[in-house]
């Protein structure tokens, strides 16, 4: 018995023996190694780049000759002549084995390889997208065996590349004989594989090989703003992000607006349906105009939401949702068909929404928990996305809950006396000197202090307009470690704080932060109405996260992430000084940016985790905080800065914060904060 | 051990035993007795009515006592009272077991009845629709355990009606929350089923107990006249047929000029669709107020079609179909939503279209064969479908073959000098005296023969304009019986057939059949010209048979069927005489009316049938005839009158073909009768 040569894949460490003459691709295939190809091995594609190694390789027990392969041939010479190909590289479907031999698949020729990422603690994004491409030779018709062109492409579909039953939408059949035609009995494919319940499905045809990719969007559809992520679903690469503004606004700012709109207005959901998905779709002329592509080439869609923004983009009317018992119209994931969510994009489109948790705790919090994983995480995780509604998730490996808790819009700059959105001209970031109370901020538009040479001159175009979400919670902390503003939330006089900045303003106390006044600018002040508002949030914020280690039966976390674009710049040191998330060290306080849009990316590039996600989300443990009389509790509880009942040891630790109490009994201020705040 | 009392159902003959105080509906579904229920046993739908038999049976061993069964309740007095029901009658939900009984479950309360069909030959038609009406009660929403209403339907319609994963179109989210609301959790819900590749699908909700029908359409989509039968999914009624012209017309009037218009007008392809959907939706207008039924209460519709209808309503070209090889762009049965083709019933509805067997032999042949079950026929079954072009079937269980052959308009009236559609005033049977020579005949729209008193006021407001397809048939016939014509196709001058009828008219001989021009009118003549080309429509339909029983190895069959509108109206001894079909006895030809429209029928009403006739049609032989020269063969033998080569023994058993030759070289128009004739 002579031996066959040995291939050795790498980085798999697959391996087997095979004839002489054996293609690498074919190799690959019989191993179950991750080589791609698209067109099944004829040497058109090039996605079957492999480099072998030559050398004596003891780790694998083989000695590889420079005769291992046949000879670098033709169709290699005139794809590196015309397209370019590394040195070294070879044609998977091209080199032949001849001897023992280490072949390394590197990343681009692997169909399910990582994507990139660039936090350190974040998970990776296999690939596995919903449509691949496949180049297929068709047998032409013959009128001794009648049989449709559809059939026969099935049947190359199947024969050349194992995909049964394919099925396909009514546009392909207008489209397939004139490629089929054109392109003499060879074309390219899109085929979506679909899942355990959805067939294979041809979604696009070419003639002959195409040579360019496919693309599919994931949305992050706001209450405020639509972003998209537009990606090339073979390589996994973003080629464009953009974002505009939800048309609903004129709807209304928050959600509670939007549902009253369409509770008091006859065809108002549907005219606010109509309104996002117009956004919608000029979001999506725009992304790809600025990537330059064809809107026709977007195949899959993933979209993450809240609930109420869910609804009302599917068009069911969200009524429900605005009153108790917040049920939604459906819960499940959602697998669609483009063109009947009106999106101009390829007419066979598909589009998947994630699975909403609960009434609050929408498609946006599920694409958190993927992206995030609490679930895979061996260490307590604490994620909280801050929005108008905070949506708060806590679990290990172990479990995972859920909930939501009505922040409301304090966070985003709304309903505070000088609040407003993140834009140039707002205060983001804050100090307060503890000797002589005065203020230096950073504006939103520069890298300056206030207190540094060439400030004024840096900001005069955008001028101090305000102060922002994340500039408020910096201000109201240092206000706070500065002896402004004592632990119940009052703000002191000038005679108890020492500056004439803390002056009279009605029944109570405000800080003069900026007077631009003599300028004919604003005057920026932070009033004792400010801090109640931010208390409230706060509150309500640190109750849910309690209520939720309540739950879990715990009283400290090992790790906490801020989600959301305004999470992305919330001082965690600021944060915890508050009192909006529960004590923990520093470094283990980290901002995953906007992790809804991740989760939505990672959805789309990889199918496997829609089921996953799937699954987790009928795992989590869904907690209705108006019913937890342990929420009203905490939150009456955690009005105080940070609150009077938890003992936040690590934060003691690391800053002072004075013992004062400003409630002589001169102002009508004081109060528990207990106040019932309605849903948006 | 006591014994249980028994239960024994008719007709089926199922039994078992049950515990006293089962109810019969109980005992039904757990015997697998197909008894119809809508509210699942909750005394609403009434649906479940049967007949207990008192009295001995020794049939069944069992004797059954008046107390066999718990009194008459107030549930079935209600009922009875509003709405009225039979005597004896029960209903299965309320009458419990309390003795042996035997319990016959009428038709009416079968879900999988029979339909009653008019022809004793007849296939019967199963009950078995893609869509049911389920009464559910749906769990009210808990905050405790938030999930979405739809996800809540799903669990009751599992737990109550064992159906899993079921589906929903997106509309049926904008329409659940109040109807759950308003029928207080309580709903009936129409769901198409689905099959091996398809979930089951919510197609409409209705809020409580909705004492209403769904339907269904079953159309027959031809290239001249569209026709539709509006079926109750729940009896199998048809509740109103209706026709209208095909919109198509305008663009040619055969389906070879559809396809050139489609092949000289840039997007006329996409014309034609806009223009047959259109027609379509005018005649569901049409249909559903003949009915009184709302449009948005179709659920389903099954549509056949020539190959040429089938692409352009689907809105692929037909340019392929216009030149060999005559490739399909699908060839497959195809399961499509209404909306993806403009239909404007409901919103979710489905649709399907039989698969076709061959590019000349389309989805209308297929329902032809659904109806006659030539498949399921001991006797060897010719199925003639007689149009523009003529599908033919042949077979028996063992097996089918099928081909088209391409008979023109001839047999529609077209391309006949005074021939006219099948309209009043047309002459459509006819007989000619052999002594006198002169014809009798009959007009469209009268029963009165020309010879007959009262004929001339009976067809005073239409006249006599023309002779339709069944009734050139009979004159061609006739005049070869009555020796006017000779077996060769020439028309005898007036002394070689004794009648001035007969007169020269160019260089051949017409035959005067009604001289209206005293009055205005027309005369009706039948030329050598018509002869001709009746001679070639009938040689191109024999040789098609011709063809099939050579390649089955037969040289006669048992029975023959002539299907379509047109097959209705002939004659069979006629079309013997003209040698349109083989020698066989006249009581085994018939005719099976709209065939095509049957099957249509049956595969809306039963979709068992439609996996029945995917897998019919995948094992039928399909035979070319541009490609077979045994067809020209045929075809040249073929066009005397009967043909000169077959003998047809039983036929010159019945009539008297005289020996004449007329062809004494006085005219030009002998000849062969071969002549290439186009498809279309």
């Amino acid at each position: 018995m002579t031996t066959d040569p040995l291939v050795v894949f790498t980085p798999s460490g697959k391996r087997g023996h095979f004839p002489v003459g054996t293609p690498i691709l074919t190799a690959a295939r019989q191993l179950g190694v991750d080589l791609d190809s698209v067109c099944g091995g004829r040497g058109i594609c090039s996605k079957c780049q492999i480099s072998p190694s030559y050398g004596e390789f003891a780790k694998h027990g083989v000695t590889v000759h420079a005769d291992a392969l046949t000879e670098w041939n033709s169709v290699e010479e005139r794809y590196k002549s015309k397209r370019g190909m590394l040195d070294g590289r070879r044609l998977g479907c091209q080199a032949c084995v001849q001897g023992d031999v280490v072949i390394d698949v590197p990343p681009e020729s692997q169909v399910h390889k990582q994507v990139v990422r660039k936090r350190a603690e974040a998970r990776e994004i296999t690939m596995n997208p919903s449509t691949k491409l496949f180049y297929v030779e068709v047998q032409e018709p013959d009128m001794h065996e009648p049989s449709g062109d559809l059939e026969r492409l099935c049947t190359a579909l199947d024969q050349q590349w194992e995909l049964k039953n394919v099925h396909s939408d009514l546009h392909i059949l207008s489209i397939l004989q004139p490629a089929l035609r054109k392109g003499e009995w060879k074309v390219t494919v899109a085929v979506n594989l679909g899942d355990k319940n959805t067939a294979p499905r041809i979604m696009h045809i070419w003639p002959g090989y195409y040579d360019g990719t496919i693309y599919g969007l994931a949305v992050d559809l706001g209450s405020t703003t639509i972003a998209a992520h537009l990606c090339d679903l073979q390589s996994g690469e973003v080629v464009a992000s953009s974002g505009i503004m939800n048309p609903q606004i004129r709807y209304g700012e928050d959600l509670m607006s939007r549902v009253s709109y369409s509770m008091m207005n006859k065809g108002g959901a549907a005219e606010m349906t109509r309104a996002v998905r117009e956004g919608m779709n000029a979001l999506f002329t725009q992304i790809t105009d600025d990537a330059g592509i064809d809107k026709g080439l977007i195949v899959d869609a993933v979209f993450v939401c809240n609930p109420v923004m869910h609804h009302l983009f599917l068009g069911i009317d969200p009524f429900e949702l605005g009153q108790a018992p917040f049920a939604l119209a459906t819960s499940n994931a959602l697998s669609l068909r483009a063109v009947d969510l009106d999106l101009t994009i390829h007419p066979a489109a598909r589009v998947y929404l994630l699975p909403c948790i609960a009434g609050h705790v929408g498609a946006d919090a599920a694409a958190v928990a993927l992206s995030e994983a609490p679930d895979k995480s061996k260490e307590l995780l604490l994620v909280v996305d801050v929005g108008t509604n905070a949506e708060i998730l806590l679990g290990n490996t172990e479990k995972v809950l859920a909930c939501s808790s009505p922040t409301g819009p304090a966070f985003e700059g709304a309903q505070i006396s000088s609040g407003q959105r993140a834009a140039p001209g707002a205060i983001e970031h804050v100090t307060i000197d503890p000797v002589t109370k005065d203020p230096r901020f950073q504006v939103i538009g520069s890298d300056l202090w206030s207190d540094e040479a060439g400030f004024d001159a840096a900001i005069a175009t955008t001028g101090i307009t305000g102060i922002c979400g994340s500039g408020i919670i910096e201000m109201v902390a240092e206000m706070r470690m500065a002896g402004l503003l004592d632990g119940p939330g009052l703000i002191g006089s000038a005679a108890q704080t020492g500056t004439e900045r803390c002056f009279l303003d009605g029944r109570t106390y405000s800080y003069m932060v900026w007077d631009g006044s003599a300028d004919g600018g604003p005057k920026i002040t932070v009033t004792n109405r400010d801090i109640r508002e931010i208390q409230m949030a706060k509150a309500a914020l640190y109750s849910g996260a309690r209520l939720l280690m309540d739950k879990f039966g715990v009283d400290k976390v090992d790790r906490i992430v801020l989600a959301g674009a305004f999470g992305a710049h919330i001082s965690p040191k600021h944060a915890m000084v508050l009192g909006m998330i529960p004590d923990a060290p520093l470094d283990k306080v980290t901002s995953a940016g906007n992790a809804a849009g991740t989760g939505a990316r990672i959805a789309l590039l990889n199918t496997d985790a829609r089921a996953e996600i799937e699954e987790t989300v009928r795992n989590i443990h869904k907690i209705e905080t108006a019913i937890e009389p342990r929420f009203q509790e905490h939150f009456v509880n955690a009005s105080n800065i940070p609150n009077a009942v938890e003992p936040f040891p690590i934060l003691r630790s690391i800053v002072t914060l004075p013992e004062i109490n400003f409630n002589s009994g001169e102002g009508g201020a004081a109060g528990s904060g207990r106040r019932t705040r309605r849903r948006g």
